[in-house]
């Protein structure tokens, strides 16, 4: 399949296309890889093979399961009119570790992104509208996506797209993170603190 | 082989096990493989496959190659009295980067560490000493462990061994870091930095 030659070096291209990890992670893993017994290698291989053989997206909201419905969904504690749409499934383990959000979530899996070629339709948003559209619980949509030009984008992008159903649309805050230095923030960040500012 | 429930549990049990990668990056990967057609998992899991399979470890410095001999060693115009010993092959990156030593290395596999119950047995010190001792031409050996408990017990432990062969032993600098700030500086590299000033 591949060159003897050229293992590693194919090895480690693999690697650093993965998103988010760099150079040195990817040496990392290969190195990592390089150095394990032909048996634990296969048992890595499996078990990749069958986490990526096993997981769906969830019917409603998109996010990874490896049932019909994730568990937040069948959960019939949670909120169902509220809706936080988020970029990726890494993002909910975020929300829900923060214990307070009790609704349910959609995944875009992506945002539109121009120089990318992704548009709403590579992101399916169709699927986001009818679904909202034809869901009557739904009262509120938060409108959870990075605070990036691409997740700016994405959020107008859908918000325009949901004004005339008369839900409640809203937009995470931004400002000044909580802990950190003004004088280690970034302009921007700074603006943005200034603009929400709220009354007290 | 695993519970289809567990898939994705496992896996990302498995990515974090993997030595110097972080739970986030772990969540990384993992999401990656998630998001993967079924062909590109399968390009995936048959260059570690392969990587694997055909990587050795060099018959002189231990360094992974894909030959017998590898290409540093093989390198006739590299130096061969003297030997840098490093702690992983990862180590020879960073050295063949700065393109101004060119002599030959020797990788540890490794590092003494008590606590990992990992001895002089464990690394294979042995095969160090007796490619030293049987090779007339070697003059001097650099100790290049990085400068940490575990480093320096490793270095002090092959200084004393190749002691009695009168060849020059010596060991990295420490100091403080180019470009970095003293008042950023732990106590300990500081302490370091004045033990070993240089006189002007």
């Amino acid at each position: 399949m591949f060159k003897k030659q050229n293992a590693m070096e194919n090895l480690f291209k693999i690697f650093s296309l993965i998103p988010g990890i760099g150079k040195k992670s990817a040496l990392k893993v290969l190195y990592y890889i390089l150095s394990l017994e032909k048996e634990k290698v296969l048992e890595i291989t499996d078990a990749i093979i069958n986490a990526n053989r096993s997981i769906k997206k969830c019917k409603f909201c998109r996010n990874y399961t490896e049932n019909d419905i994730c568990k937040i969904c069948s959960n019939e504690k949670r909120d169902k009119t509220i809706i936080c749409i988020v970029e990726n499934p890494n993002d909910i383990r975020s929300f829900e570790k923060i214990n307070s959000f009790f609704g349910r979530y959609y995944v875009l899996h992506g945002l539109i992104s121009p120089t990318k070629g992704i548009g709403p339709k590579e992101l399916d948003l169709k699927d986001l509208f009818l679904k909202i559209k034809n869901n009557d619980i739904i009262k509120e949509v938060i409108l959870a996506t990075n605070p990036t030009v691409e997740g700016e984008t994405t959020a107008r992008y859908i918000a325009k797209f949901l004004k005339p159903l008369k839900i409640s649309i809203s937009r995470l805050a931004y400002g000044i993170s909580v802990g950190s230095e003004i004088q280690y923030t970034d302009k921007m960040t700074i603006l943005k603190a200034i603009e929400n500012r709220n009354r007290l």
